[in-house]
């Protein structure tokens, strides 16, 4: 496999961020959006924290939106049910769906020079606000389009898992554009031109009866509304992309076509990251995509920590033709890879679309 | 309750539908979009047709866009994998998640000069095209903007059950234009003007994991893509509508509010229609809805058929404040009803937004 590891990974870990919240106790800094803005590498991390823990009961965050503020709610560990056996979620007893997280999410800011040692901001540049945003806000991916810079994040509540959107100029200011996704949905990254007058981006639906969780693509002409839904690319059963499929960083221009670098995971929940390739002119088309991962779960930080074995990228950047691929590692901490634009283009030979 | 039932119910069955192919049978005529065209009442009817049977096997129609043909995939009655206790649906024996349909639905136009007798069309007014309506197209919506017509229907697929967008001026011609809704969705229905500049619609997602049921808003400025979604009202647990909401006729503007005729299903699957009120400047402000369903399954035609219990509209339009309530019943068969729409502002007085 192409990518060569920064051997200052982890890069960050939930010791270098400061919680938001004296109760609070961050567990996680990790699948982070990057953009490049004044000569800095610049991380929107997903930053996860948990009530300060106690033997008997799981704690649930909840924001509150009339209040303005965090609740605590105290579920017991011998609550008939429900199962706790996730570290990440408390599920019905019975169809082990998730009901709360044990932790909340908020976006927050680390920036670099060299793209190796980061400073984590003190506070939250982006936190629950709104009821479609109560349970948290996770995996945000940055696209930059015409100088301005789209994060799109997923927002997940009691209302479902849905797909929010918001816009910064400087990343010291951010507002939110709304929900551009109804539930439930996620892994949403917008391409970074405008193709044929219209933007694009990819989307993950999770369908609830029918249909499998395949990448889909939708285009639109102001950013906000969204449509044209045609469905991309599925799970290959067997591979280690046979569970499920998702996209992960922006779209990348080569000359041989849209390379995106996703994510994938096998019929065991293991995550690794793959490429496929979209034609330039018409990213619906399908060319090709990695037989293999490009990455997958190696190092002892992708194997071991909060949930292991996971790889997800969320943002790169691509300079002389290397790819600074950055990616969480194990729900937890951050780290980063250089993988040869070349190399991952020559692994995308399959051709089968499914 | 203010419906008054036609006499003429069922105003149009599955004998009064010609098969579009002599292999297969019509099993159901329901959930019409209505519209009103030169003089006339158009249902634009869901017809949904079955291959014709067999004693050990059930017919799964498939429409395959390559070869621009519908198929008839056997399913074995002994299959273990199988499920076939629901006569809609092929389903797996763990998850009793549906797999396949057992019948295919197309659109079909249904005209009268009374709004009581209807003469229905020899073809298929719109039918599966596309890979997402391999499964069928179902359950449409009319809307009058500006005196063109916009069909709103469910496309099912293997791929998911989503939303798509179809257009026409005379009832003779009509244009795609593409799905507006990612799976899982359906009971869309766009309002008939423009409010503030922007198109609205109703939708009902299905997530897979987090939340229910319920209705959402989405609005647009070109009606092929949609933002800015916001959930509108939730199910009431232990009522009528205890289990699952969902958009039902195009909203009818008065002088108290946006009236949307919306259905509803109860924890026993048991169907009925209600009433709730919008604001007519901000459709995302809910008023307040019915307490009790304004039209529930009482007649031996609602009660009983393919799949007995169910009123379902998809369409209705106003005069001199009679509403003309058309509805499926049954999964099977097409009835209506006029209700005063005093009346039905009367009984919305559930404050209560959930």
């Amino acid at each position: 496999m192409p990518a060569i590891r920064y051997p200052e990974n982890p890069l960050i870990t939930p010791r270098d961020v400061p919680p938001s919240h004296p109760d609070m106790k961050i567990i996680g800094a990790f699948n982070a959006g990057v953009a490049r803005y004044q000569g800095e590498t610049i991380l929107v991390l997903r930053v996860a924290e948990q009530a300060v823990a106690d033997e008997d009961t799981v704690g649930v965050p909840i924001y509150n939106a009339e209040r303005k503020s965090v609740e605590v709610h105290r579920i017991s560990r011998k609550d008939p049910r429900f199962d706790l056996s996730d570290p990440r979620a408390v599920r019905h007893k019975d169809t082990l769906e998730p009901v709360w997280l044990t932790s909340m999410s908020h976006l927050r800011l680390a920036r670099s020079r060299d793209g190796r040692h980061f400073t984590v901001e003190e506070r939250p540049f982006l936190a629950p606000e709104t009821p479609y945003e109560a349970f948290g806000m996770e995996d945000p991916r940055v696209t930059e389009i015409d100088g301005v810079f789209y994060i799109t994040y997923t927002a997940v509540s009691e209302y479902g898992i849905a797909v929010g959107l918001a816009v910064t100029r400087d990343f010291r200011e951010i507002q939110r554009l709304g929900l551009i996704l109804p539930p439930e949905n996620k892994d949403v990254v917008l391409f970074p031109e405008r193709i044929g007058g219209r933007y694009y981006l990819l989307h993950r639906p999770a369908p609830k009866s029918m249909g499998d969780l395949d990448i889909w693509l939708a285009s639109s002409l102001d950013l906000e509304t969204w449509g044209r839904h045609r469905r991309l690319m599925g799970r290959r059963p067997g591979m280690w992309d046979g569970a499920r499929v998702g996209g992960g960083a922006v779209p990348i221009r080569t000359d041989k076509g849209w390379l995106v670098l996703y994510h994938g995971a096998n019929e065991k929940n293991e995550y690794a990251m793959g490429a496929c390739l979209l034609d330039l002119e018409d990213p619906s088309k399908f060319i090709a995509r990695s037989t293999e991962p490009i990455l997958k779960p190696e190092a002892p930080y992708e194997l071991n920590g909060f949930f292991g074995g996971v790889v997800f990228s969320c943002g790169a950047w691509v300079e002389g033709g290397i790819v600074h691929l950055y990616y969480g590692v194990s729900d937890e901490a951050m780290a980063g890879a250089d993988l040869s634009l070349r190399e991952a283009l020559d692994l995308v030979t399959d051709k089968m679309t499914v």
